[in-house]
C-alpha cells in the first residue's frame, strides 16, 4: 500500500499456459485435500493463498509429483485456467468471500465459474448469485460436508446456484464425492442458496443426531446403570441393524476408549456443549418459514442447557427430583425400546428437516431433488448411514411426497416402534431423565397425526381479547368475531381483576 | 406535490398556545383510547393523524368535551405542546415509525421527547435511540399491552430507551397505567430496545400461557371425555387458585359459550392458529442468545403445526395411534395432576422468559428491575395474574435472583406439583395426545437440576470427527483432543462405510 511506483510500472501478467482444469483458493487443511482428491481423479489443479508461503509449501510437500500447479497472484492462477474458468473459494464465510468475488470478477470473463465451498449462509449465496448474473459470470454455492477426511477421500457435495454451471462442473464434482454403491453422493441440488440451505439443514439434523444419541446414553447410564463396555457393546450392536451410521459407530469407539488408569475417557470430558452456526441457523429459518422443526430446535437449546454447567450444578443441590431413579423392569427389552425410541425420533427429525426443504422450495422456487438430497448424505458425511438409503427409495416411489412419515416403509416402522418409544418417554418422566428430543419428536408425531388439534381455543382467546376473528370449521374462509361475553361492544371485555 | 407555489409561499406555522400536556399521533382505536385515557387523568393532550379528517371525527364525537384538542399539522400539533415537547407515536411499526420520526426531527427542540408505543422490533428501537441522541432529541420505545381495552382503561406499560425521558413522563404513564393494588403497572425498564424487548418477551410468554391451557383442554377433552360445561367449571374453579388469571378465566367463558344450538361455539373453530411476530421473535432471540426457552420455542412450533390441518386430517387416516386413548383411573384427581402440570410448566416458562431477560440485559449492558417487570406484567395486559406478584416477590427478596425455579417459594410449588406433572406427561404420552410444552419443560427442569448432562459425549463426537478438542471436566479451560481410534494422524478417521 502506499507504494505508488507500482501503479507506473503495473505487474505484468505472468505468460501461463492455460492448463489447470479447476483452481482452488485457500490452502487451509480441507483446500489441500480437495485439492489432492481431484488430483487423485486426473484432474490437473491451481492452487493459490493470499498467502503465498503457503503455496509454496504445499507444492513442495502434500502437492509434490502430483498434477497440481502453483499460482502466486490472482491473476496468474486466471492465467493458468482453460475455459470456461473454474474457481473454487474454501475460504472463511463472510466477507473474506465477497472480497475474493470482487478481486476476481475483473480477472474472468462470460461463462466463466466461480465455486463457493465454505460454510456461507444461505441468503449470502442467493445474493451472490443475482449480483454475478449481472456481471455474466456464473456462481455456485456448494455444500461439503465430511470434514478434512472426506475432503481428502470422498466428501458429500451439495452444489446449488446457476445451473448452467453445472454441466462443466458435474465431472469433477461426482468424481472426487463420496460413494455408495458406485453413485456419486453430489448432485445438482437447485438454483441460488439452494446447496447452501440443504447444507445447513444438514448440519441441523447432525446437531439432532448427536442429542438423539445422548439421550439414549443418558438413559443407559443413569437409569440402567450400564458400564461402558456394555454400552459399547450395545452402540456395535445397534450398528447392525436400522440405525447403522457413522455417528452410532464413533459412539462405539468412545464408550470403549479408556484412559490410562482404564476409566473410560467420555466421563473426563466437560458436559458443555457449544452451539452456533448452521443448527442455530437452521433452527431460526424454521421460526421463520413457519415450519415445526422441533427436534433440531429441542438439540439446540439442549447444547444451551448444557453449557450453563454452575448454574445446573447449584441447581442440583436445590432442586429435588423422583424417589426413584432407576429403571426396575427387564434391562434387556429396556435397551430395545431405547433403541427403538431414538429409531422413531429419528424419522420425525428427518421427516421435519425435509418439511423445511419443502417449505423453502417452494418459498424460493427451487426444484429440489429429495431423493437426490438423501442420497448425497447418504455417505460422505457425518449423518452418513443406512437410513439414508431408506429415504432415498421413499422420494424414489414417490417424488412429490408430502411426508416421511406417510410413506409406506415409515409408516410401518413407525407402528413397530411406537410402543417401545412411549414406554421409554413415559419412564424418563417418571425417573427423571431428560429426553427433550425423544419427547418432541413423540409430541409431534401425536400432533401430526390428530385430525383436531386444540388450537381452535388459541383462536377463540385471540378473538376475545383481540376481535382477531376465527375461521369456521364447517365453512372454510368464514371469518367471525363472538362477543364471548355478552356484555356489549365491539371488542370484548372481562371483569377479571388483576 | 408539484405545485412550486407553495415553495414561494410557505404553509404559516399556525399561531397557537402551547396547552396540551403530550401528543399522539395516530388515531386507530389504540390510539383514540390512550388519548381519553390520558384525558380521563387530568391532561390535555393534542390528537393528530396523517388523515386529518379523523382528527375532526374523533374531536367531534369521542373526544366531544374531554380536554383533547386536535391538529391537521405536525407543525400545528408542535405548536400546541407544552416543553419538553411529548409526542408518542401510535403508528403501524417499521417504516411509518421512521417516516414520523424524520417529520418531526426538525420541529422540534433538544430535550424534546419521541415515544414510540407501537409493536416495533427492539433492535429498531436501538437503532433510533442511537440516531436521536445525536441530534439531542429524546426517544422512548414503550411496550403497550392489553389491547383496546387495555389502552382505555389502564394498559400495561414498559418504557425503555433514554432515560433522561422519564421524569418528563412518568406522572403520565403511570397514572394512566393499569394498578394492582394501587401500584401501577409501569416503571422504567432500562436502556435503548429494553422496553420493547421486555414486551416481546411478555408477547412470547403469552404464546406459551395460552398453549398450556389448550394442552389440558385436549386432555380434559379427548382423555377423559369432559363436557364444556364440565371443563367451564374446572377453569371456573383453577381460577380461583394459584391459576387466577386473565387467560384462565376467558378460557372458563369460551368454553361455557354455546351457539343458537346449544353447542360448545369453541368446537366450531377452526384448529388453525396463525403464528409471526412477537412470539416467533421471542424464540429467535432465544437461539440467537443461546438461552434455552424451549417453551415458548414449542409454543410457537405447535401453532405451526396447528397450521398444517389438511396434512394432519390426511395423517390421521395413515398414522395409528396406541390403542388406548381414554384415561382410566380417578378422574378427578387426575383432573388435579394436569392443574398442577400447568401450573408447574408455567413456573418453568416464566423462568425461561426471565433467563433470557438477564441475558439480553448482559449483552447489552441494561440494568433491568424483574422485580418492576413482573409488576408490569400483573396487571393490565393478556398473561395478568396473582401469580405475577409471586415472581415480584421472589425478585424482591432478590433482586440478583440467577432463576426462579432456585427461589423458596417456587422450589417449593416445583416440589408440591412434579408427582402430578410426571403423571401426566406420562400419561400423555401413553395415550397419544401431544403436550409438547408440559413435556418440554419438564424436560428442561430434570435438564436444569442435572449436575451432569450427557453433553460430554457431544464433545467426545466433535472431537472424534473434527478435531475440535474438548475441556476437560476436572481441569476447566484445559483443552485436549484425542485420537480416539488409535488409528494415526492427527484427524480422527473411521472405518465407516456408508
Amino acid at each position: 500500500m502506499g507504494n505508488r511506483v507500482a501503479k507506473i510500472t503495473p505487474n505484468r501478467t505472468p505468460k501461463a499456459e492455460p492448463i489447470a482444469d479447476i483452481a482452488l483458493i485457500g490452502l487451509a487443511v480441507m483446500g489441500q485435500n480437495l485439492i489432492l482428491n481431484m488430483a487423485d481423479h486426473g484432474y490437473t489443479v491451481c492452487a493459490y493463498n493470499r498467502t503465498t508461503t503457503k503455496v509454496d509449501d504445499f507444492l513442495a510437500n502434500e502437492a509434490k509429483g502430483k498434477s497440481i500447479v502453483g499460482a502466486h497472484s490472482l491473476e496468474e492462477m486466471v492465467a493458468k485456467l482453460k475455459r470456461p474458468r473454474r474457481v473454487v473459494l474454501l475460504v472463511k464465510a463472510g466477507s473474506a468471500v465477497d472480497s475474493f468475488i470482487n478481486q476476481l470478477t475483473p480477472l474472468l470473463e462470460k461463462g466463466d465459474i466461480i465455486i463457493d465451498g465454505g460454510n456461507s449462509e444461505y441468503t449470502d449465496t442467493q445474493r451472490r448469485c443475482k449480483e454475478l448474473r449481472e456481471k455474466g459470470l456464473l456462481f455456485v454455492g456448494s455444500g461439503v460436508s465430511g470434514g478434512e477426511e472426506g475432503a481428502r477421500f470422498g466428501p458429500s457435495l451439495m452444489p446449488g446456484g446457476h445451473q448452467e454451471a453445472w454441466p462443466h462442473i458435474k465431472d469433477i464434482f461426482q468424481s472426487i464425492a463420496a460413494k455408495v454403491e458406485n453413485e456419486p453422493c453430489c448432485d445438482w441440488v437447485g438454483n441460488d442458496g439452494a446447496g447452501h440451505f440443504v447444507k445447513m439443514v444438514h448440519n441441523g439434523i447432525e446437531y439432532g443426531d448427536m442429542q438423539l444419541i445422548c439421550e439414549a446414553y443418558h438413559l443407559m447410564k443413569d437409569a440402567l446403570s450400564l458400564s461402558h463396555k456394555e454400552m459399547g457393546d450395545i452402540f456395535d450392536e445397534w450398528n447392525k441393524g436400522e440405525l447403522d451410521s457413522f455417528l452410532i459407530e464413533i459412539t462405539k469407539d468412545i464408550m470403549k476408549y479408556q484412559d490410562e488408569n482404564g476409566k473410560a475417557l467420555v466421563e473426563q470430558i466437560l458436559d458443555s456443549a457449544g452451539q452456533k452456526g448452521t443448527g442455530k441457523w437452521t433452527a431460526i429459518s424454521a421460526l421463520d418459514f413457519g415450519v415445526p422443526v422441533t427436534l433440531i430446535g429441542e438439540s439446540v437449546f439442549a447444547r444451551c442447557l448444557s453449557s450453563l454447567k454452575q448454574e445446573r450444578v447449584q441447581a442440583s443441590k436445590l432442586l429435588d427430583g423422583p424417589s426413584k431413579t432407576k429403571y426396575e423392569g427387564d434391562k434387556k427389552a429396556f435397551i430395545e425400546d431405547i433403541r427403538k425410541a431414538l429409531y422413531a425420533s429419528k424419522i420425525v427429525s428427518y421427516a421435519q428437516g425435509f418439511m423445511l426443504l419443502r417449505e423453502a422450495a417452494s418459498k424460493f422456487d427451487w426444484k429440489l431433488n429429495y431423493g437426490g438430497i438423501a442420497l448425497m448424505w447418504r455417505g460422505g458425511c457425518i449423518i452418513r448411514s443406512v437410513f439414508l438409503g431408506n429415504i432415498k427409495n421413499a422420494f424414489d416411489k414417490n417424488p412429490s411426497l408430502n411426508n416421511l412419515l406417510v410413506d409406506d416403509f415409515f409408516r410401518s416402522e413407525m407402528s413397530k416402534c411406537q410402543a417401545s418409544w412411549r414406554r421409554v418417554v413415559a419412564n424418563a418422566v417418571q425417573l427423571g431423565i431428560p429426553t427433550p428430543c425423544f419427547s418432541t419428536a413423540l409430541a409431534f408425531f401425536d400432533g401430526y397425526r390428530s385430525a383436531v388439534l386444540p388450537a381452535n381455543l388459541i383462536q377463540a382467546q385471540r378473538d376475545y381479547f383481540g376481535a382477531h376473528t376465527y375461521e369456521l370449521l364447517n365453512e372454510p374462509g368464514k371469518y367471525v368475531h363472538t362477543n364471548w361475553t355478552g356484555r356489549g361492544g365491539n371488542v370484548s371485555s372481562s371483569s377479571y381483576n388483576a
